[in-house]
């Protein structure tokens, strides 16, 4: 800051010249008290000075409302919304989000840190100030192909960067129990920088957790038990209480916040679809949950805003008050959390869910082009069983976590598994996308209830290879080389004809076009994967096969590799016996 | 960190090899929680890693006793102690204190950046882990002599030193809310630096308290009500709740304590002496205070603790947790807080009361020969009043604030003061010790209650000048000459005799003896100035003087350049007509 901007600063909270803006007339929520304080908000160059009785250049009448400090998304993956960060900014802003903690390890795990200036640079095309944390397992474990591999050095290096805030979720929790030269080599190089690293956890207790702990890792968004956040807050972890569009564990969590231990608590949504944010909301959505569940508005707007300022060492922001960023949402009420007005460093940004400033996108052709797929066939997909039992993948309704189950089907001559309309089991393969490795891995899935057809994907968390489920060989094969021609997305087939599609051209993972367009595609989809292809109703058809391939949530998955065990974390036989 | 101490801390942690030590059966507060935790605190490389079951190589029975994180002084002058750096070690350990958030800027303000110096490397001798803060106001204002001035080159300068936290307490408040040369160029060297910035207004509220906030300043210890401690949090300040050997705020501002706002309080000094120390402790005794006031137990060790770590960045400790460091007090109970065994960094260095740790001490013969007065006699304490209606600073027992009073006065025929026994108005005199400028200010003070003789010394706040207060010119001379002659620190003289002394040769405000030492002197000196020279009771004799020069201290002082009105923050004549 020069001494002339900070003169101004002080002069205008001092009340000798007018601040640039004073919105009058507001409840400000006070984040630090606890309490609530009506008055007018000076501004200045972005910043507040003042909560008082102000003369300003500009007014804007608050009308009454409540005045809280901007939201900020202590944990987010961009990409889970198939959109841009751009369009991420439009999404968000009106809803109150004005700062996110985004881990970009969806598009670097395609393009690697090329990925990361890309994110970097569409980031500065919004108001939505996007903090990034540096991916930390790329890929998330060595059991399987992505399309990059961030080693350490390239952590050091990508950490002198400013605008990365810390070291990402760090999946590999084994390896970080374990001690393994992997995670020691990324762990000491975010030390060295002096950067949070957040973490992922999930299930994890005891001995192991102090050693998770003792690694330097601050934070989890995994945790879905009250036990396991009592046990995680001391250990000086902060909970990260997430509310995606798969996961909600915010309802759970809630129970175990006390006066005590509620600045430990924060909000976050890991992953969150456009139809989640357009029809529910973001943090606002979050509130709603929180105070109907009997929490105090202003100690859950603490966790959706001052809480994550400090976790992350945000100093400028979390709070109205002198010398912070003038991020202000301003709310209705303290029930219902209806955003009405959005001001991102001073600037009125959005007006009754309109964003305001105009929509211009970065250049993400250096994106594009990221399928590199070698001698696949339906062939591929033919298993050769040794026996009848075999291992199944169990889909667990409401969530991403999997069970490790048997079954007896039946083989045909060769070995292959046979169908059996009868019995809710088909075939799941995961085909290597990014290396030209020429891999393809089969396993059986149970409970996804697909009865005609194929549905393939190049989402597939985090590695992104493709991954399909369906009921013959040919229809896989057809919809695994109609999703490569048309470079990624989603596509459904049935008897060797396209029945619905989702083009993501951004490294197979992400749309170049706005939210409501990726709501209506998947809207589409849906339904086509329901009515035509029978696909149960309590399933959700592609975030289910989305995190099919992600060997860090329990139980059984299956990479590019093979069939994976993630509570031994690795890979078991496909045949029981 | 290596990677090889990161791979020792983990293994530890996951029970793989066992600690280095491991207190046993102790009940640890979970700070981050409010909860408590019954288990072996496991101890590697001076870090904890881990609460649970464990093996060490050492192990310490803690014969279930309270274990709590080891206590922080957010804001404490060393010098106050009138002992060294080495010395508040062996005094504040034992009593549970840790870490001191120390700002040196009594000796600073007679021996400048060398003083500096001499307090970081004595520091190094002492467990007591001292962060020191830079001093900003060197001197205090324009308004007086010191022996340096520090700028804003030094300021830039000294902030790169890693053990600098922070911009010491800026107690220019007219400056920064005026937003003056001296403190905007100040203010931006810390701001350049990134580090916190300490606050100190007194009675500052509305507009003018927003622009001290605005500036950046981010903690105050001068907060003496509920209602200035409510508005100085919702201004994003941490409140430094105060209980010294002065000041006593902390009783007052516990009523403002909630579960909202706990986690910006924190607990402090500020100036605490020997004898305080010696009787009743040093956070242990705001503890007991804050439990007696009601406060939930583990709510206030948080304040001694995690808050202050929190409130000035040291990230590495603040909690009983993984990966901090082994900062430990063994407690009896939540009532008392006897402190019976400290750690730090996993060494034991207190048991029951004692210091363990050999005492060596620095050389400070580079902060002796303080001295440099110009052409003083006792002419030079001699008033030529126009009037009989005069100013006089009123004391205020039981702090450090003193009153602007009036009083119609006897003058002589030299227009000289003529002391009235009847009435409690003597003279007061500055004797400027460090330029050579000749300067002696002399004024009137009521309520002392001196009925014989004189006192000196050379301790007075923050510019430390001669302060000396008698009956006669020829008494307050004498010691004025005397104690020039021992190189500083108190003297008290009666009839040309020397009835009792303290010498101070470091800087004349500092001793190389010991706690003990200095309070047996302070006793005896107490004793004769009640008993000999007839001070009131109700007053501090040596306290009371020694603030009486502090021009940022309301409201009416004397510095050596003249009586300086607090209020208006600019000189004012002896004569009130």
């Amino acid at each position: 800051m020069t001494k002339t901007a900070l003169k101004k600063r002080i002069d205008t909270a001092a009340g000798r010249i007018p601040a640039d803006l004073v919105i009058q007339n507001a409840k400000v929520i006070n984040v630090y008290g606890g309490t609530m304080i009506e008055g007018d908000i000076a501004i200045t160059d972005g910043c507040v000075v003042g909560i008082g009785a102000y003369e300003g250049i500009h007014t804007y009448d608050a009308k009454g409302k409540f005045a809280a400090p901007g939201f900020i998304d202590s944990h987010i993956h961009i990409e889970s919304a198939y959109v841009t960060p751009e369009e991420i900014g439009r999404l968000l802003v009106p809803r109150g989000g004005t700062t996110i903690i985004a881990d970009p390890h969806e598009i670097v795990n395609v393009k690697g840190l090329e990925a990361l200036t890309y994110m970097l640079e569409a980031a500065e095309e919004t108001v939505l100030d996007i903090r990034y944390m540096l991916p930390s397992c790329v890929p998330a474990t060595p059991f399987e192909h992505a399309g990059a591999s961030i080693g350490a050095t390239e952590i050091e290096k990508a950490l002198t960067d400013k605008r990365i805030l810390g070291l990402g979720e760090f999946m590999d929790f084994p390896g970080v129990v374990g001690a393994t030269e992997f995670a020691l080599d990324r762990l000491i190089a975010a030390h060295e920088a002096g950067v949070p690293i957040d973490g992922h956890s999930p299930g994890l207790s005891g001995l192991a957790l102090n050693a998770y702990a003792a690694a330097g890792i601050s934070t989890d968004h995994e945790c879905t038990t009250v036990e396991g956040m009592q046990e995680r807050i001391a250990q000086g972890m902060y909970i990260l209480m997430r509310n995606g569009s798969a996961c909600h564990d915010l309802e759970a969590l809630l129970a175990g916040v006390t006066p005590e231990n509620s600045t430990r608590c924060l909000l976050c949504s890991d992953d969150r679809q456009p139809k989640t944010i357009l029809e529910r909301g973001h943090l606002d959505d979050h509130l709603r949950i929180c105070v109907r569940h009997g929490l105090d508005p202003i100690t859950a707007i603490r966790m959706a805003t001052l809480n994550a300022a400090n976790c992350f060492g945000l100093s400028d922001r979390g709070a109205i008050a002198p010398g912070l960023r003038a991020d202000i949402v301003l709310l209705d009420d303290l029930t219902d959390f209806r955003v009405s007005q959005v001001f991102i460093a001073g600037e009125l940004v959005a007006d009754e869910g309109e964003y305001l400033p105009p929509v211009t996108r970065r250049d993400s052709s250096a994106m594009e082009s990221s399928f590199h797929v070698k001698d696949f066939s339906a062939q591929k997909l033919k298993l050769q069983l040794n026996s009848d039992k075999v291992h199944v993948i169990d889909i667990l309704p409401g969530g991403i976590a999997t069970g490790k189950g048997t079954a007896d089907i039946k083989r045909g001559p060769d070995g292959d598994f046979m169908r059996d309309a009868a019995v809710d089991i088909v075939k799941l393969a995961v085909v290597e996308r990014h290396q030209n490795t020429g891999n393809v891995a089969v396993a059986l899935l149970r409970g996804y209830g697909i009865q005609a057809g194929a549905v393939a994907l190049s989402i597939a968390h985090d590695s992104h290879n493709i991954i399909t489920a369906g009921i013959t060989d040919a229809d896989m094969a057809f919809a695994v080389e109609t999703l490569i021609a048309m470079g990624g997305g989603v596509v459904l087939v049935k008897d060797g004809v396209v029945l619905e599609s989702m083009p993501l051209p951004i490294g197979g993972i992400m749309s170049k076009e706005s939210g409501q367009w990726v709501d209506e595609r998947l809207t589409a989809i849906h339904e086509v994967a329901h009515q035509e292809l029978g696909i149960s109703g309590d399933v959700e058809p592609l975030m289910t096969l989305c995190f099919m391939s992600l060997p860090v949530i329990p139980e059984l998955k299956l990479t590019d590799m093979g069939l994976f065990d993630v509570t031994v974390f690795d890979f078991v036989d496909l045949e029981t016996e």
